[in-house]
Order: C-alpha cells, then structure tokens, then sequence
C-alpha cells in the first residue's frame, strides 16, 4: 500500500466516543469508577463490543474477558495489535487506558472507510483489569502467556473478593484466561497510546512522547531499629532514634541517583510508619517503603547497591539494625526500534513537537513485550495528573496523538 | 530536734510494701494495670488507706481520691508533704510514682517509731491520675487548686469513658475534686522522690539524682505540604516532596540546639504520617509532631522561633506549604533552692554518688510548684527504661534514695 497523502482522524466521532464511555461508571463526584470486572466496567466491554461490530470488525470477548475486535482479513500474516485498556481505578478520570483503546478504534475505522488495503490484519483491543483490582494487567498477562492457575486461585481484591468469584459471576469460567495466550507467531507488533501520566510533556509544551523503554521497578520495605525511649529524659547524644536514620537516607538519595543513576532514575518514599509513634517516645524503629525505577537493569543494580550500602552505614554510624526485604523486582522493558523510528518518522511529517522519553509507569506493553515488540505513544497530562477526575489532555492533542498513531499503523501496514 | 546520728530505712519492710503493691492489678504479663480509678488502682489507693493507719496517721481520701496520711500533730505550722502517685500506665512495672508514695510512708513510719518531735506536720501523699488517663496529674492539679468545672465535665479518656461517670461508679461526688484544693499557707514543702525515667544515672554509674529543675515543653503538630505525583512518571527535579522537607527539619534539630538550646535541651520528632502513603506516589503531604524542652522558658522561646525560621526556610526552598498548631506549652518549674541545698548535704553526708540534674519527665512536683516550694529526688533507672514491666532500680539504690529523703525530711524539720 502507497499512502500519497496523509490522513487524518474523525476527530468529532473520536470525541464523541470519549464522552459517551465516560458516561459509562460516571459516579456523583463526575469522577468513574470502572474497577475490573464490576458491572460499569463489564457494561463499558459490552459497549466496545457493540462498536466493534458497527464498524465492521469481528468482535469477541477471548478468555480473559479482552475485547477484541478484528478487521476482515484474508492475510495470513502476523496481526498488528493495537490498544489498551478502559477498566480505571476508583473516581478516575476519562481518558487513561480508555483514551488509547478508542483511539485505536477510530485509526482502524477510518482505515476501514478509506477502504485501504492492509498486509497484515489488525486487532483492537482492550485488556481486562489494567488498573490492578486483583494484583494488575490481568488481561495483557493472560494474553502474553503469563496466566497461571495459582494466580487464577488465589487473586483477591482488597476487600478479599476472589477473582474466580467475580469472573464466574459473570458467567465467565476462569480457567478460560488460559485460553487467551497468544502465540508470538501470530503478532507482529503491539502499539499502545496512553496519557503520560506525568508533567513532562505538559511542563515542555510537547505534543507526543515516543515511548523509548518502559521503567524497570524495584520495591523495599526497609527497616531501621533503635531504642525507643522517653522523649523528655533522655538526653540527644545518648539516643538510637530510628528516624533520624531514615532522614540520613532520604538525604543520600540524591547522591546515590547522582553517582549511580541515570537522569530518569527516581526513588520515592512514599510511606513511613515510626513505632511506637507517639509524640512523646523517641522512635525506636522506623518502617519505610522505597520505589526505585530505571530503564537500565544495570542501572536497578547500582541503585540497589548504593542504597544497601548507604543504609548500612548509616546503620553502623547511628547505632541501629538495619533489614530490608525485597516486594518486588519488574524488569525494564525497551520499545521496539523500527516502531520509535515510525512514530519519529510521522510525528515529523506532520510537524509536531515530539520528544523520545521512557515511561515512568507500567503499562500493558510491558506484558505483551513477552510475545511482540512494543511501541507507545504519550500525549500530555495537564499538570501531570492521572487517575483522578481532574486528568485531562486537551483535545487537540487528543488529536494529534491519534493523526501520529494512525499514520504510524499504515505506514507499518503497507 | 537535733539529730545525734544517721537514722536509716527499713529496707526490708520497705521491700515487703514494693511487692506487695505490685501484686495489685498484676497482669498475665507481670505487668501491672492500676490505670486511673480502675479496680485495681482504687484497690491499691485503699490498701493504701489501711497502710497509713496501721502506723498511726490520720488516713482519708481527699476530694480528688487522692489518699492522704497525716502525723498526729499539735504543731500548727505548715506541714512537709510528701509523695507522688500509685496509678501506673498499661503494663506498668513495679516502681514509678509507687516507690515514691512507699519510700515516703516509710521515712514517717521510721520518724513515728524513732518518736522524733516533728515541728511541721508530714503528710504522705498519693495522688490520682498522674499518669493521663483523663488528661494527667488530676490529683495533684485538683489539690493545687488547678482544677475547674469545665475539666470536670470533659475529661475523658481513649474510649471516650468520661472521668465524672468513673468517679461516679466509684461513689465519688466529681465535683468534690474541687474541695481538694490546698492553700499554699499549710504547706511548707512538697518533696517528692522518684525513678528517673531516663539513663543517665544508670549510665554514669550514679546513685542519686537531686533534681534542680522539671523540663517545660511544647508540643507542635507541623504540617508541610506539596503535591502527590506518581512515584514512577514524576522525574526528581519535578518533586515538591513533602517527606524531603521533614528530612531537611530533622537535620536542622542538632544545629538548632546547638545555636538555641542548652545541654538539656531535647526535640524530638515521634509520630509522621505521609499523605496519601502509598509507596507509589510521591508524599504530597506530612503532618509531623514535634516534643521540645528544655528548663527555661527563655531557651524554649528561642527553640521555637528557630523551629519555625528553619521549617519557613525549608517551605520556600522546597516549595512546600508550612503550618503548625501549638498542641500544649508547659513552663519549666525550678526546684526550690534550699530543698536542694539539703538533698546535696545529705547526699555527701552519706557518701553518695549523685548529680544535680534537671527532670525532662513531668511530675506530680509541677503542679504542686503552683502553691509550695517543691524538691524531687531521682533513683537510677536500669537502662533507663520505664513505662514496662522490665523497668527497675537495685534495692540497694532504692534503700540510698530512701535514706536520702528520710534524713532530708528530718533536716528540714529541725
């Protein structure tokens, strides 16, 4: 297939899409509530469905309850998949996952009205619980041949519903999830859009982030343990206080990233429990989480060195235990070069302001990694803000964000 | 009266008394559970009663059910009171303010049985509530003449449980709390000796401690306050990290007492809860408490205004928001100077090791400051620990404190 002249997006059909599923789940606050595999998210599947057929695709739920959606095709050729999720956290804004799976929609129907011929087929879809309800990207995982009966069993959310429960009572068999694993035989690529979910594009005046690799993430649950003592009779030098050792960390963070990391390299402590956590009692022990992300293995290495290394000496220099466990360890995951250099390629015909950045979540790309190469797109997130109903991208990046992923798909179908 | 010799405890009895009460709301633990106005500590107050009129005082229940022993006296001089409190935390250990009220009961014990002439009157005292189950030191604030109506009808404690109903139950008018109140023309003294709480006796190898001042404090509930980001998309230099200005403070605290405070200067930083708190997002908020004494209120001032330039400081570098609510300021009090004048000649009489040291602990002595010259003496604390079954004191310096405040109250009423 020869493209003589770009083309562009339905963008009105595109939004009138946007706001008809965000009216799907909407609750009182204007905020959705979608959880996976509740009634509003099940209903916004059905909903898909329904629009998958309209346009003539060949639509069906697959075992781990994904929509997808397939153009008519006699091509025996790998498919190109392209999509998302629209399952949302609790009181979650419109776009999200849903934004990249109906952008996905509206690029194959105008490639279906423009009646272009395409060498490989292409499916939509949207996967099922994303956002994490029962443990996260249940539906990419199934999909990518990561689904396990133990996890099956056992996925429980945090009101200690089980995912087997929820799924029979949709009159859905669990073990169908199974099912769903694709064969990397059949995919040529995967291509996912999502918001950014930061303020980098926004901050930068960008239009489109071409997604380089996607975050690798270790977590610790880390330890520090002292004396606890009375606050008003023992003197400062002769205390073990456990949160003064969690303040030298804190402050070592930025030497460690300076001396180990990369410039996308972040650590975050984001909860901190002091026992016996009581106004009047030095702290004798002080429990913290702390995230660490990289695109570099390499680069996880050296952060979880340093920061061993930091905690123990500060350990030795303030009279404390120190003991970490790790949570948890998720590889980074580099997009595919062909499909970086396509979305470049289409975001300079078309002019816009681009940067190449990694993303700093995790998405259902990194599942699907496991059997395709990936590609995302970012369009901006207004002031960085996600999974609240304030997220918001304008439309005309809404826009921009679809004319580069539909170009990009015939481009990478001709 | 012109003592000729050193007069001595009965250690044994003494020892007798201490585990005796001990047994008195022992738990499963071998802690003890006398909080305020439970079974326990009322059974403990009339064992008390009974104690104090089997050596021969005049023994009664004051308006606040604090139980007071008086010699027999023609003397119509102010009399020396002496005491502390038998009311103890949850899973307490044997001593705190018991062996305080014990010690005292046997100096007077040993003056009625050596039939010294005693020109003031000696009442023993033990007062309720000094440990805060409705608030702190209800007794000792009553019979200083602190106590008002409005406390009377809101005290409460953690399980909402209101004091006037608990005085209640017990048959106790609440209201004759009021007619505790002592005028400061009855009394001469109120002594007062107790465990240290702290390590520094233990530590230094010391016996005794005479106490030259009782801590002021203030309490402040600080809040800083950014933005909440995710951990993973939000790159550091993009971070208004509310966690990293708490970090920043507690690195200030040496530098402020060392420019501000004095030698016993303490700030403590016990209690921080993160907002929201999930290991994945970056602290948008951190309310922290902050615990400062020291034993001048003009060192506490300047503790303060350096707190609050150094938290003002760190708001801007950080652009952060900063607030903070004074919870409670309590004036240091200052030991009567005579008092301990006497402590230290008999302490050197005796050939003891002892210190003059400042209390960072508030005692029943603060309240009682209001209308009388007070004195505390501190016994060694093992390892300095409190508040637990595990706290203790040797006999042996149990018996030199014991001796210490029996030849004092001999001295002082020569």
């Amino acid at each position: 297939m020869k493209v003589q002249e770009k083309i562009f997006v339905n963008i009105d059909r595109l939004k009138n899409n946007i706001i008809e599923l965000s009216n799907i789940g909407k609750n009182e606050h204007g905020g959705i509530d979608r959880m996976a595999f509740t009634k509003a998210d099940y209903h916004a599947r059905l909903w898909l469905l329904e629009k998958f057929k309209n346009i003539g695709l060949k639509a069906r739920f697959d075992g781990a309850l994904n929509v997808v959606g397939e153009t008519n095709s006699s091509s025996k050729k790998p498919a190109i998949v392209v999509g998302s999720h629209t399952d949302t956290v609790p009181n979650a804004g419109a776009l999200d996952g849903a934004l990249g799976v109906l952008i996905a929609m509206e690029c194959v129907q105008r490639m279906v009205e423009m009646d272009l011929q395409m060498e490989h087929p292409i499916h939509v879809i949207s996967f099922s619980d994303e956002e994490g309800r029962f443990g996260g990207m249940f539906g990419s995982r199934s999909f990518s041949g990561l689904m396990t009966p133990g996890y099956l069993e056992e996925a429980s959310d945090l009101d200690d519903i089980k995912l087997k429960d929820v799924l029979k009572e949709l009159g859905h068999d669990p073990y169908k999830s199974l099912d769903a694993a694709r064969h990397r035989d059949e995919l040529k690529y995967f291509l996912e859009l999502h918001i950014e979910q930061g303020p980098v594009l926004d901050e930068k005046r960008l239009e489109i982030g071409i997604v380089t690799d996607i975050t690798g993430l270790f977590k610790w649950q880390v330890t520090l343990s002292g004396t606890s003592n009375h606050a008003g009779t023992t003197p400062m030098e002769m205390r073990n206080d456990a949160f003064m050792g969690l303040a030298d960390f804190a402050h070592e963070i930025p030497r460690i990233i300076d001396e180990n990391g990369s410039d996308v390299s972040r650590m975050t402590i984001g909860k901190v429990q002091l026992y016996p956590g009581s106004p009047n009692t030095v702290p004798g022990e002080v429990r913290f989480s702390l995230d660490v992300r990289d695109v570099s293995s390499d680069v996880m290495h050296e952060l979880q060195n340093a920061s061993r290394k930091a905690l123990s000496a500060i350990a030795r220099r303030r009279n404390l235990m120190f003991d970490f466990e790790e949570l948890s360890w998720i590889d980074p995951v580099a997009c595919n070069k062909e499909l970086i250099e396509t979305f470049e390629k289409v975001a300079k015909e078309q002019r816009m302001k681009y940067i190449k950045m990694p993303s700093g979540a995790a998405h259902d790309s990194q599942m699907v990694s496991n059997i395709a190469p990936v590609g995302m797109l970012f369009v901006p997130s207004k002031g960085g803000v996600s999974h609240s109903p304030h997220e918001w991208t304008d439309w005309k990046d809404i826009e921009k964000g679809a004319n580069v992923m539909l170009n990009a798909l015939i481009e990478l179908n001709s």
